[in-house]
């Protein structure tokens, strides 16, 4: 094991402050000064303690602290990263909902429900889900809030014949997901998902404290039965500052 | 066989023009007047020769002067859907690239290259790539555009200790993949892409013929090798409104 050198200029032997705080404040500073971008992957512990002149269990200690801090994770087989300071779900890739991909990822979001009621929707929308027009649909509009505030604002049109009586749920604290397979035993298959960048509205900036005309990311979806036929068209509005779209991709 | 009855209003049988062009005419509107949108599953032929009251030989003559038109696709076992009016690469789901996309879409594109030259990267980009402060990485500007006009503009930074020379290569006609892949033998696994509406700046706005801070669709990736190593990160900028990134996604 290597003795505790301040062999880095700023890790200090002769102060009061242990030499694990100091490495950890060091580490802190690299992270928010942008050195250590989100997402970067640290040497591993035998460098970096190297580096730091510090013994393995001292900057194990430092990088104890900043995972219980939030700022690194540690990734079985992969090593340890820098934390994303915005929450990434990686509703890009797998067919999950944000409400499931906050759960998997421990971020705890309220949803208010801003409307749920039965409505003739606007043609192209009857015509995605494959309903007659004039049919009429349930409109679902919630709000998902993290505790730093709106990050999604959510039009969903459901067919109803396909659902019956959803109308009556309590969608404050219900997934629609959830709902359309658990209570309806529907088999969801498959969606089509297509995002592009968007001028806020008014309604969709005052959602989201956004500025109107400002950036917004949208997201249009349909989603299917396994028989093919469409339940679900939705719009979705996604403040980027808070919530970034990820996709892990493979090459093969 | 159903005779060809005018059924619907607006076919007529007493009019010199055919029959399957008043109806592909007939369908032209639906698809431009947005009541059938792109992606919008057409009713099997049985059911739209009934509809349009003509025999299916005639329907299927429409259809197939739409489908030489761009207007329809058929897709095999699914039925014919209306196309979509913006080229949709489906690089959130899959790790292809933008060109190879386009490439399997028949969408001709030309690449302008602005930059190809050897760099010292910002601090973060140094670090998502791993390589040590100072080091130089090739710098790759291009710009993308179909018949439309720009649709991507792409910073790439390469690591040049996995591809020495690569600065020699005109990347006017070659791919990046390509070239890592094909002439340096790399093998590219894993990316990870995150998704943004950001404000285009001044010079973001000119090459992609945007309002400067309007939105514009941000990606950045980072690839990786077969062995873990980072090889590539980029920063790309995408034309909303010629180009929406997609995604089919299967719920298990």
């Amino acid at each position: 094991m290597t003795a505790d050198k301040g062999v880095l200029p700023g890790i200090k032997r002769d102060v009061p402050t242990a030499i694990h705080v100091q490495v950890s404040e060091h580490i802190r500073l690299r992270i928010a000064g942008g050195e250590w971008p989100p997402h970067y992957r640290l040497k591993s512990e035998p460098e970096l303690a190297q580096e730091f002149g510090v013994s393995r269990g001292t900057l194990r200690r430092a990088l104890t602290t900043l995972i219980e801090e939030g700022l690194l994770r540690q990734v079985r087989g992969r090593g340890t990263f820098v934390t994303s300071t915005t929450i990434e779900p990686a509703i890009a890739q797998k067919l999950s909902t944000l409400s499931e991909d906050f759960a998997s990822q421990g971020v705890v979001t309220t949803t208010s429900v801003r409307e749920c009621s039965l409505i003739v929707p606007p043609q192209p929308v009857a015509a995605l889900l494959d309903v007659a027009p004039g049919t009429q649909v349930l409109r679902l509009v919630r709000v998902r809030r993290t505790d730093q505030g709106p990050v999604a604002l959510l039009f969903n049109f459901v067919r109803t014949d396909l659902a019956p009586g959803i109308e009556e749920v309590d969608f404050t604290s219900a997934s629609l997901f959830g709902v359309l397979e658990g209570t309806y035993g529907l088999k969801i298959a498959t969606a089509r998902r297509t995002f592009s960048a968007e001028a806020a509205t008014a309604d969709v900036a005052t959602a989201l404290d956004l500025n109107e005309g400002g950036p917004v990311q949208y997201l249009q979806q349909v989603t299917y039965l396994a028989d093919d036929r469409p339940v679900e068209y939705s719009d979705v509005w996604i403040h980027s500052g808070r919530l970034r779209v990820t996709s892990l991709l493979l090459r093969r």
